[in-house]
C-alpha cells in the first residue's frame, strides 16, 4: 500500500535537488541568506473540526504549524501567505473575520508579514493552507539530516498535551469548561517555539531538529531515517504533560499521549554531548530535557523503562 | 453584502505594505532581484470538475493558474511548491502519480523547480493549492497599478475560448471527442503566457499587466481601479476565439465569452502610445491585439461597437 511519506520519496527523488522532505524547504536568497518555506493544509473533519474551534484559533493555529516548521529549521520567520477556501454559508457569517483576528494577533507576536494568499469558495468544507518565508544565515539551516551517532535526543517544553486534549474534545468537554484547559488549549491553540528555534539556530547547537506535529515516535523516526541512525530515549526523562496523571491513571496512555499524540509542536532535536554544557547555558531561561541519545542502530528506536527496553515504532498521526 | 474583493481590500488595508491585491506578492529578494509569489486554491466541484478532468490535465493546470501570475508580473518563475488534499477512495488510485505527471511536463518546460508541499487526506473533494515564486529585476514587477490615461490596451493570444469550452462541458461534451476540441483543452488544460509576460517585462514594455482568469470585463476593471483610470475598448478588435462563430450564432453571447468568460489565461496590458512601434516589433513573434485605450473615466468601462458605445460592468468570475 502505498503511503504519504512513500509519495514524498518519490517525489524528492524527481527533484532536482534535495530540497524536499524537511520541515521547510531551503532556496539561496542572497549571498548572506537562505529563505526556508513551508506549505501546511488544513482540511475541516481531517485537521479540525468546526465544532470545537473558534474562529480565532484556527487562525492562530493555521499559522503555528508552520511557524513551527519554520522554528525546526532554526531560522526567523519572516513574511506569509494564507489561502482559505469557505463554504457560502459560513461566508456569510463573520468567521473569515475572526479567523484572521486569530492569525493577525499571532502574526503580530513575531512580526510576521502578511503578503498574499488567495480566496475561494468550496462546497460544504473548510480548507486553508498556511505558507510561511523564514531567513536564515546561509548553510546554517538546522536539516534532519544531520544527527550523528553519540548525539543527545533533547526535547522543548512537554509532550502529550495536545493528545489530552484531543482525548478531552473527543469524550465531549469544551474549551470554555474551566476543566483541563491548558490541554484544550495546547490542542485548539497551540504556540510555536519561535523564539527557541531561532535561538538553537543562531548558537549553532543542533546537529539536527524536527518539530513534534505527527508525535514523537514519528517525528523521532523522520530524524533517525534522513539521519542514517537510531535512536534510545528513557521514559523516566520524557516531559509528560504535567496534568497527564489526572487525565489517565494508565502508564501506557500516557506513553501514547507522549509518543504517538502529535500537534505539541515542540522541537525535537539532537546535540554533539561536546555542547552539552554551552547548550544548557544558551538555553537557560527555556525548558529543555535531555530525553536520549542516538544510536548505531539505524531507524530502531528503543525506549528504558527501569530494567526493561523494548523497540518502539513509528506510530504517531498520518493521513495515508 | 461582502465580498471576496472587500476582504482583500481589507486585508491590504492591514498589511503594512501594498504586497496584497496584485497578481502576486512582491518580495525584495537580493541587491539585484526582486521575488515575485501566488498561491492559488483549486477547489473540486468549485474550480474543476473530477468527471470533466482527466488527473493529467488537472496537475497541468495548477501549474498554469500560479504560472499565469507570474508572467502577467513579467517574471521569470523559477520555483514552485504544490499541496494536495484528497479523499482516501482517490488516493488509492494512480490519480496523485497521474496528477504529478501534468505538473511535472509542464513544470519542466519552463525549467521550474518542485522545492516542497504538503499531502492530506480530504474527506470528499479534492483540494490544490499552487504556489509559484519567480524573479524579476529590482522594482520592475509589472503592477496593475501602472496604466496612465492614454495608454493603449493589449490583449495576448485570444479570448472567450476557454469560456466556450465550459459551454460545451455543460452539455455533455467531453476532451476526447473530436469535435471543438482546441475549446475543451482551452479549458481543461489551459497555457501559462510564461515567455510573452517574460519578455513584456525585460524590455519594459508594458505600464500594468494583469492574466485574464476571471474574465477580460473583471480583469480590465480590477487594472483600472487599481491604476486610477478607465477603459474604452472596440468590439471588432477584440481577438475572439476562432471557432466561436461555429460555436454560438449570438454575437452577445461570443462577446459574454470574450468578456465574462474567464480562465483564458491570456495577458492583458497597456502600453504608453510611445512604445508602440518597440512594442510590435519586440513581440512580432507573438499574437498580441491592440484593443482599446485607457481613459479617465475612472473606474468605468466603455464597448464600441460601430456606431454604437456602452458601458459595461465587471461580470466575470467571483467566489462571492
Amino acid at each position: 500500500m502505498k503511503t504519504e511519506f512513500g509519495l514524498i520519496e518519490q517525489l524528492r527523488r524527481r527533484s532536482a535537488t534535495s530540497k524536499i522532505g524537511d520541515d521547510c524547504a531551503v532556496v539561496p536568497k542572497d549571498a548572506k541568506t537562505d529563505l526556508v518555506l513551508t506549505t501546511d493544509l488544513l482540511i475541516e473533519d481531517i485537521d479540525f473540526r468546526r465544532e470545537w474551534m473558534i474562529p480565532e484559533f484556527l487562525g492562530h493555529k493555521a499559522l503555528t504549524v508552520s511557524l513551527s516548521d519554520v522554528a525546526a529549521m532554526g531560522a526567523q520567520p519572516v513574511w506569509a501567505m494564507l489561502s482559505i477556501g469557505i463554504p457560502e454559508n459560513i461566508w456569510k457569517t463573520d468567521f473569515v473575520e475572526k479567523f484572521y483576528e486569530g492569525w493577525f494577533a499571532l502574526a503580530k507576536k513575531f512580526n510576521i508579514e502578511l503578503i498574499g494568499g488567495d480566496i475561494s469558495k468550496t462546497p460544504d468544507k473548510i480548507v486553508i493552507d498556511s505558507i510561511v518565508a523564514g531567513e536564515v544565515k546561509k548553510g546554517e539551516a538546522i536539516l534532519r539530516s544531520g544527527a550523528k551517532v553519540g548525539d543527545l535526543i533533547f526535547v522543548t517544553g512537554e509532550v502529550g498535551a495536545a493528545a489530552a486534549g484531543l482525548k478531552l474534545l473527543e469524550s465531549g468537554e469544551r474549551f470554555d469548561k474551566q476543566n483541563y484547559k491548558t490541554a484544550l488549549l495546547r490542542q485548539l491553540q497551540p504556540n510555536p517555539q519561535t523564539e527557541i528555534g531561532r535561538l538553537i539556530g543562531r548558537k549553532k547547537l543542533a546537529t539536527a531538529m524536527i518539530d513534534l506535529s505527527d508525535g514523537l515516535s514519528s517525528d523521532l523516526w523522520h530524524l533517525c531515517r534522513e539521519s542514517s541512525i537510531g535512536a534510545k530515549i528513557y521514559a523516566d526523562k520524557i516531559p509528560f504533560y504535567e496534568k497527564s496523571n489526572s487525565l489517565t491513571e494508565s502508564f501506557n496512555e500516557k506513553m501514547r499521549f507522549a509518543l504517538d499524540g502529535g500537534e505539541d509542536f515542540e522541537l525535537l532535536f539532537t546535540v554533539n554531548p561536546k555542547k552539552k554544557k554551552r547548550l544548557e547555558n544558551e538555553l537557560k531561561n527555556y525548558r529543555i530535557s535531555h530525553i536520549g541519545e542516538t544510536t548505531a542502530n539505524v531507524e530502531m528506536m528503543e525506549v528504558i523503562a527501569g530494567e526493561d527496553s523494548s523497540f518502539f515504532e513509528p506510530r504517531g498521526f498520518r493521513h495515508f
